[in-house]
């Protein structure tokens, strides 16, 4: 039996259900943040993090900071570009107008390489447009909360590296760690921002990233100070370096009871090989995915090779708006989500299937959740004379 | 009995101890953060802000913020001040020094008026100062933790309305706001910023702030864009008055569990007058001085009007550090911190006594604490043979 108090299923793409141990550790006694049970805590977690991202690389930093994931953007765009240099920002959805923006307020030249709604650019148009221009940063987002868009960032690295292998390679994983593949040594990526509150499954208020070794480096080469404060890695990397050392250090509180309720999640996420974690999420994402089709919808990702595995983005029939729909589902325990992206917001609705939804089956969520939508849809469309 | 596990008496400037109820709210069920629940959980807690600031006046707004107190410092210096404005820093500790290098980080010129250690600068000084030259902003921290030292916040604000009207008066109310008095509305402050952990006794990971009509008439006359993104106010004061007003409004998910705790604490805070509570830590400081004057110590805060009322920076006797007496206390159920003063860390500790150690007397933490510092001195003394 779980230890919270009942509520509707949410299934929506991120904050997602939380596991009761997780939340249970959001519940932790007050602890000073240099004590050594926290250092302990902060210390092993950073660890874990480097597992989460199949890292074994000891020049790769991890970092865990107070924020929302949105500060990630702030992260790469103070740290890693200087004013006037050049971004390429791959679009493949309402995430990238907002990295782009960020990157601009802290001076970059920002480029968007923009595909359809539901696709996303093609490799040959991101070799194209790298060498037009030599770019500072490459950003693709791995899969857009407002699309449910995957990328693909292993061969997008593979571009960047054969035409511009300087170029650094900034992935927004906001939606797609813990969830989707990523091996970042092997795959030679260079930064990959997220979020607590998705697929990682802990409550929000975590700005979680891991860079490379030339990521460091090249902040390390800037030729000014960063353009940020909160957010500046000169501020952050010795912090959290000596917290994986176990030696406390200070810089701004950490927010201790979401860093215990990370731990307890990672500890999960990491008891067994996260191989099989992706593979659960490709297997649940199929059936979602073969239910809508069955039910006679179609996703905006309008390719199967971009599909993100955590999500489903839902065009609604003809006549049909979110308020037509989400209510029935809401009656019937679920909650999913609106359409985010600015042009089509009323048309489209979201599913997120992540985390505990996907790795305790025991739970029923997903099958729930397709009935569910199968009901509420035919109840909208009586209610319209659809 | 606390349904909290057994557990030392965390008795440093912050965090601090919790409330019980408070920490079950960090353990909330997972929500949309833009679902009716939610958004009326956010919206009462910002008007609840409001109550705590004592504010009444619409003009005014509030924010909470996912990050630490330290995200404060950015949101004013990228927002209130220009690139090659004039920043006045009134140091009365350690924080003064980042405060001015984070203004800096974003283009102010600082300039820091300092004060010996365990002092303030005068309002001669102050006065003086600003008659030198034009600032948009001075800077005051209200209690610094680092060094116990209490600002007369009422008063600077008196001083810089007669010299100069226009300059924005700054408050860094990390270690003060819930417990010294502050009068937001009537002592015509214009930002006070503080954290979560201190005394509003919610856990670390909010960011929160307090704007007059006239910051944010400032901040909309910028010439030029704010200097950040995510702490810009473009983003972040629609966000706010949208949730006050019960509507869903999204550019970073709030760290909904944090946000339910601080509804909590606030809840209980805003359900007395507040003058009651600020009372209550004057009164309990006044028996953490009579009784550390008692043991023969003396205090870094050096007269009566400078001493801060939820903490106390104490001096060790000659020949003692921190390492000598923090264990003696731990073995006795009762943390404190160590000097943060970089030039005299090794020479004192540091007692907070605020939140719940101060409001629920019943706990005994403030007597406890006291006996355990005697005997831990008395231990360490005959141990160093002094």
């Amino acid at each position: 039996m779980s230890t919270q108090a009942p509520h509707p299923t949410l299934l929506i793409p991120g904050p997602i259900e939380f596991d009761d141990a997780v939340l249970q550790s959001m519940g932790h006694y007050a602890e000073s943040h240099v004590a050594p049970g926290f250092v302990k805590t902060f210390g092993e977690t950073l660890a874990m993090t480097r597992k989460l991202f199949q890292s074994t690389n000891p020049a790769a930093q991890p970092l865990v900071i107070s924020g929302s994931g949105t500060l990630g953007w702030d992260v790469v765009a103070s740290n890693l570009v200087e004013k006037g240099e050049n971004a390429l920002v791959l679009h493949s959805g309402y995430f990238a107008d907002s990295f782009a923006t960020c990157l601009e307020t802290y001076g970059a030249n920002a480029t968007q390489l923009k595909a359809p709604i539901g696709d996303r650019p093609s490799f040959e148009a991101i070799e194209q447009a790298l060498k037009e221009k030599p770019y500072k940063v490459v950003t693709v987002t791995h899969v857009d909360t407002s699309t449910g868009v995957l990328s693909d960032i292993k061969k997008v690295t593979e571009v960047v590296r054969r035409v511009s292998p300087q170029t650094l390679v900034v992935v927004d994983g906001v939606c797609s760690v813990g969830c989707e593949e990523i091996a970042f040594d092997e795959w030679d990526l260079d930064v990959v921002l997220t979020a607590s509150q998705k697929a990682i499954g802990c409550p929000p208020g975590l700005s979680i990233l891991m860079l490379s070794g030339r990521a460091v480096e090249t902040f390390k080469a800037r030729k000014t100070p960063p353009s940020s404060y909160y957010s500046s890695l000169a501020n952050w990397i010795p912090i959290m370096q000596n917290y994986e050392n176990f030696k406390p250090s200070y810089f701004a509180t950490p927010p201790t009871q979401l860093v215990h309720a990370l731990h307890t999640t990672l500890s999960q996420i990491t008891a067994r090989p996260v191989s099989e974690r992706f593979a659960a999420h490709r297997q649940a994402s199929d059936r979602v995915k073969a239910a809508v089709a069955d039910i006679g919808l179609r996703q905006l990702a309008s390719k199967t090779e971009n599909q993100a595995h955590a999500m489903t983005a839902i065009w609604l029939p003809e006549g049909l708006t979110p308020p037509d729909v989400l209510p029935g589902l809401l009656k019937r325990g679920v909650i999913f989500a609106g359409g985010l992206h600015k042009e089509v917001a009323t048309k489209y609705i979201r599913f997120g299937h992540m985390g505990v939804s996907i790795t305790d089956p025991a739970r029923g969520d997903v099958e729930k959740a397709i009935a569910a939508l199968k009901e509420s849809l035919a109840d909208a469309k009586k209610a319209k004379g659809l």
